[in-house]
């Protein structure tokens, strides 16, 4: 499966360039073209910005025409706001990696855009693509830059990738985390609270008149609630016996 | 429900605290509290790569402590690489949102940790926290910057707020009222690590040769993950005084 070509239009800093790149090298992409760099190409501050992804800003292309840029892909996703007079499909970003997935599974070739800085796609080359993606926000506040964009579908199309076809899986990042820890037995819950009632005995703790069964019984209800781990059972009564000897 | 706090450790350049302050306003999050910035504050860097966020960076406050700057939350996740060796639990974005979802929606005062742009979150910081949030990258090519990952953070926010609360769609973010007993706060948990550090140092407990600071680690990310009660914390301290007297 080959991951989306992405596609800049009009990008304006350099730095953006540059962090879009990071992002794709992030996230298991490969391919950049430029559609008319505001500030030509090479451009150094693109290389400031973009990590250790140098391997993707030397190799990006530059088209003059938009339609150019995409005329080998299948099918292309741009990102922006939603255009209800355009009548293409929007969708959401874990959407819209869901279809570039499937297609690329198809053995087609697909492409994300991103671009117009400044004023966003224009609706003549937004018309070229298959499908929309918008990105949710605040609607107060809702303008993403080209780098902030990328994260968010890199980071879908990772995680697709991961739950779909198994990207990155390895000893030491496995999609889903956290081997349970033991949790403790009620032998072990009834073997620390015994430890700690015995080591309060010795001290004036329970000397209150008449509550001496209403306090444990508290204690007793507090290990209860905690979800304590064997291990932790352990830690809690090698605390004991140092503070009670 | 409140948004998460998002707190910077020793952010570096202010180029990325005012992207991190940009993700922010964009996905609903206001409050803003860094430690130890490298440069100093107010950063005229933070301002420009802000855009309309100048609100945030303009109400951040500063911390010279990393205790002091999570004292009054309840649940803290940090976003850095996994750490086996902490035995905190780790898990994607969405499933830390979820969580922290859940726990603001209790009542809980909720932050997120980024940091240490150069060396990653040390260990020490860390063991404050209940959760870990390891976003999932290519693992040959893993380093995130500080505004990329709040970006990732601040959309799976936004997008269970939508899912679950109607964000974006209602005009305001109701709080949804649901009292829980009080869980508690960083400060509590401090004043109760403290208490127990200085109770153990009395024993023998940490004369084990070289390894006190390991084992206070230890004991700190043990309290931290344990989902203790305000109330609870009082009653483990009468427990320490007694054992101690």
């Amino acid at each position: 499966m080959m991951p989306p070509i992405v596609i800049l239009d009009r990008p304006q800093m350099g730095e953006n360039i540059g962090a879009v790149a990071r992002a794709m090298m992030n996230f298991g992409m490969r391919e950049l073209r430029l559609v008319n760099p505001r500030d030509g190409w090479p451009n150094p501050k693109a290389h400031e910005m973009s990590a250790n992804a140098d391997v993707i800003i030397e190799a990006a292309t530059v088209y003059e025409i938009f339609a150019e840029a995409l005329a080998d892909c299948h099918f292309v996703v741009a990102a922006t706001a939603r255009k209800r007079e355009l009548d293409i499909p929007a969708y959401t970003p874990r959407e819209a990696v869901g279809l570039l997935v499937e297609k690329s599974n198809e053995g087609q070739r697909v492409a994300i855009v991103l671009g117009g800085e400044r004023a966003g796609l224009a609706n003549d080359d937004i018309a070229h693509c298959q499908a929309i993606c918008t990105i949710p926000t605040d609607p107060k506040n809702s303008s993403l830059n080209i780098a902030q964009s990328m994260v968010i579908l890199g980071y879908e199309w990772w995680q697709a990738g991961i739950r779909d076809f198994g990207f990155g899986v390895t000893a030491d990042q496995s999609p889903i985390p956290n081997p349970q820890p033991l949790l403790s037995t009620q032998a072990e819950r009834q073997g620390l609270y015994d430890h700690l009632v015995q080591s309060l005995e010795k001290t004036n703790y329970f000397q209150h008149e008449g509550r001496a069964a209403v306090m444990q019984r508290n204690l007793r209800a507090m290990l209860a609630k905690l979800p304590l781990t064997s291990h932790q059972i352990q830690s809690l009564r090698g605390i004991l016996r140092a503070l009670s000897s």
